[in-house]
């Protein structure tokens, strides 16, 4: 087998056997093939296309080029949850310790900001002390114990995905499906997990900007699920406008700490009580789980939904992400008292500069505005700032008077904050016409049964 | 400018600028772009084309990127020939000389053998003692002496192309028409020549398969030729079965030096005339230059053929390949004594299996088998076998009884034989039906208004 032949193959067009994908990662990671022809090979890739089979060889080829845990011993269903990416999407960190107090164990291995886009890791780093480089031991012993824990990526899994990203961030193969949902799975299948609810975003804040596109890459990603036996389930949600009301690490942290005390924005329940209630579905599929609490039992999805508003109401839900701040070395103080955490120096108020209904308020926009203030990071080198971020006080739909504040820039740099008012400002338009907001679910992509709802 | 926007511009199918071009092949022989980014341009390239102005660009950068020939202060007219490759095309070294008897200077950069196809450096060099890598200095010295010389690739000369093509052999980027065209372009338009005339091969033993392909090709160097002040016409000729009755080094040469003597085959003349008078009309194009031999003006198409055999009647071209041989420290007694070249120490018989017409003698196949024989290197860096090679003695069109001999290896090891008999063998046809051979020239591209014939 030549690296040539599989590059010359796969530029005109055929499909790649798990042969020749175990060939060229195994010789990748060894350092037997070098990057200029592995850059060639992703180029032909971007450019060709996968079939789901390729991509599915793909994905298990990268798992197992690392660690694949087994946490088969755990009594609890385990369930993940993964995002494709968004704009304020904070949605793990209240979801993983709600759906954990349900009696799942969500072992989450979750990605960083980059770009417009936000990074659980680093929302959960705002948090003094938090840790989210544990050990794959230490892991392993924090979801035994209290059944959640959310860490970064480790170079023990999945190491081939790691050093193809590397390639793909230089060499413009980034946005190419195939290689999205192979980076995705390879890392999410090698958690150790039975089921795994997908969140595809939509929109100009996603990777994915037309439902289209965001429905291919899950059905792919769903497919790949299913054929290594996890069950595998994908929602498409919303992203044309930043999720919630805060983007930025420690003011997202803030409004998470909120929402599980029940202080939530309609958006993210709707988002977060949809993806909790397709885990809690999952659970029961792969075990006998029963969704049990307070002495009801929970057995259909508008049941589950009930069941995990009651986890909030109860303080089950914050009970188990104070659990989780203490098992990650962080102040658990912080839930009770956000203030602890890190402020800006400076806010700054942005003004409406005209009177309507705000029509469209632009998560990439809005993305890149928090980017520029500081939140984010536009290179994986850089560092990032995390008490840096906008609070939105109005959102598309709401009707602002001119002069009304819009939203609020927290920042610690003047450096870039003319051209982040700017940014943000050009991604809000302001009209005479009503706005009816889309509901944030807009599908759900599933190879299991309607009737099993 | 970033090496990533333009990789991603080209991946997306846009055009890129003179300048982005021009910060590509600047910075990447500088080394501050790596190979892993440029690969992926190249692969982009490959799959989305070039444009003809991004074509002309890129053969311009790549020709200034190193030293450009400037030979205008020798009086006569200064036109080279150039193939794309074929099997048994030995065309240049009869043609050069030939060319250069009725006083045109020819300062001809030529080829290595690859893959199945030859090379007129390697063919030049089985005469003993010959030397292809004169200095540029020495070059310039030949020419104003004689009038022809032929040397191999030099690192003075366009180096970005010689960096770009490594790597495009190892990543399956070699057959882009845009590459092949700026490949060749940039070092023969750093020659110093005032005309250029193409020889674009067609057929199985081609870069291009089809005429269509060929002619395209073809349309992209004439441009740019035309584009830069060099006046270049492209004939496209017949590759489909090997040119000539031998392949491989030595026995080429002694095929040459019959031809030269005026003892050649159909194919071999037709080619070598038809280049050999688009030369001379090039030459009267481009200067006051007349063609007078023997007392006799040449001044059109039939008439410039009519000189060209002259020159070979009387010996003058003969002459000529002596002192080009004497100049470039090769053994000028080989011209009069071929046997002086090596022989090989094996020869074997192939003989026809059945009775009846040959339909075809594919070219590609031949070719190949030659290489296992030891006349051709697979790869840049493997040695080659001068000795070794192929002698004709059928050809499509020819009638065999079976049993008869079709063809005989030279060799002097017997390690790849048997597959290169099974290879030759499976590039031939023999049937019933009479074949009507093509001509061997095919069509001729060229932005000289055909009156000026």
């Amino acid at each position: 087998m030549r690296m040539y032949e599989i590059i010359r193959k796969k530029r005109d067009g055929y499909a790649l056997s798990e042969t020749e994908i175990a060939y060229v990662m195994g010789k990748y990671l060894s350092g037997e093939i070098p990057d200029h022809q592995v850059s060639a090979l992703l180029m032909a890739i971007f450019l060709k296309g996968m079939t789901d089979t390729e991509t599915e060889s793909l994905t298990r080829q990268m798992r197992s080029s690392g660690l694949v845990m087994d946490l088969s011993d755990i009594p609890n269903p385990r369930i993940d949850k993964h995002s494709t990416g968004g704009v304020g999407d904070k949605t793990s960190i209240v979801l993983a310790p709600l759906v954990a107090a349900a009696g799942i164990t969500v072992p989450m291995i979750a990605g960083r900001s980059l770009g417009h886009t936000g990074g659980t890791v680093d929302k959960l780093e705002s948090v003094p002390g938090f840790r989210t480089d544990l050990s794959v031991h230490e892991f392993n012993e924090t979801l035994r114990r209290i059944g959640v824990s959310i860490i970064g990526q480790t170079g023990e899994i999945a190491p081939a995905d790691k050093k193809l990203y590397t390639l793909r961030d230089v060499t413009a193969t980034i946005d190419s499906a195939p290689l999205i949902a192979s980076s995705i799975m390879s890392k999410k299948l090698a958690e150790g997990i039975q089921g795994l609810v997908l969140d595809v975003k939509v929109g100009s804040g996603a990777f994915m900007k037309t439902v289209n596109e965001a429905r291919k890459l899950a059905e792919t990603m769903v497919h790949i699920g299913d054929s290594v036996g996890v069950k595998t389930v994908a929602v498409l949600t919303e992203m044309e406008e930043p999720l919630g009301k805060t983007i930025g690490n420690s003011l997202e942290i803030k409004e998470c700490i909120a929402a599980l005390r029940g202080k939530w924005s309609d958006d993210i329940s709707k988002v977060t009580l949809t993806l909790g209630a397709w885990m809690i579905h999952l659970a029961t599929l792969v075990s006998d789980f029963t969704f049990f609490y307070s002495g009801e039992v929970y057995t259909d999805f508008i049941g589950y939904q009930d069941g995990l508003r009651e986890l909030i109401t109860t303080g089950a839900a914050f009970k188990k992400f104070v659990e989780m701040i203490d098992a990650q070395h962080g102040d658990p103080e912080v839930a009770f008292q956000p203030f602890r955490m890190a402020s800006a120096k400076i806010t700054k108020q942005i003004l409406s500069e005209k009177e309507g209904y705000i029509q469209r308020m632009d998560a990439e926009m809005a993305g890149s505005s928090a980017m520029l203030l500081g939140a984010g990071r536009e290179k994986t080198e850089d560092s990032i700032d995390h008490s840096a971020g906008i609070i939105l006080n109005r959102k598309t739909g709401d009707y602002v008077m001119k002069g009304e504040q819009i939203a609020l820039f927290h920042y610690n740099r003047e450096e870039h904050i003319k051209e982040a008012e700017e940014v943000f400002l050009s991604g809000i338009t302001i009209g005479p016409e009503k706005v009816k907001k889309r509901d944030p679910v807009l599908e759900v992509i599933s190879e299991i049964a309607h009737e099993s709802k």
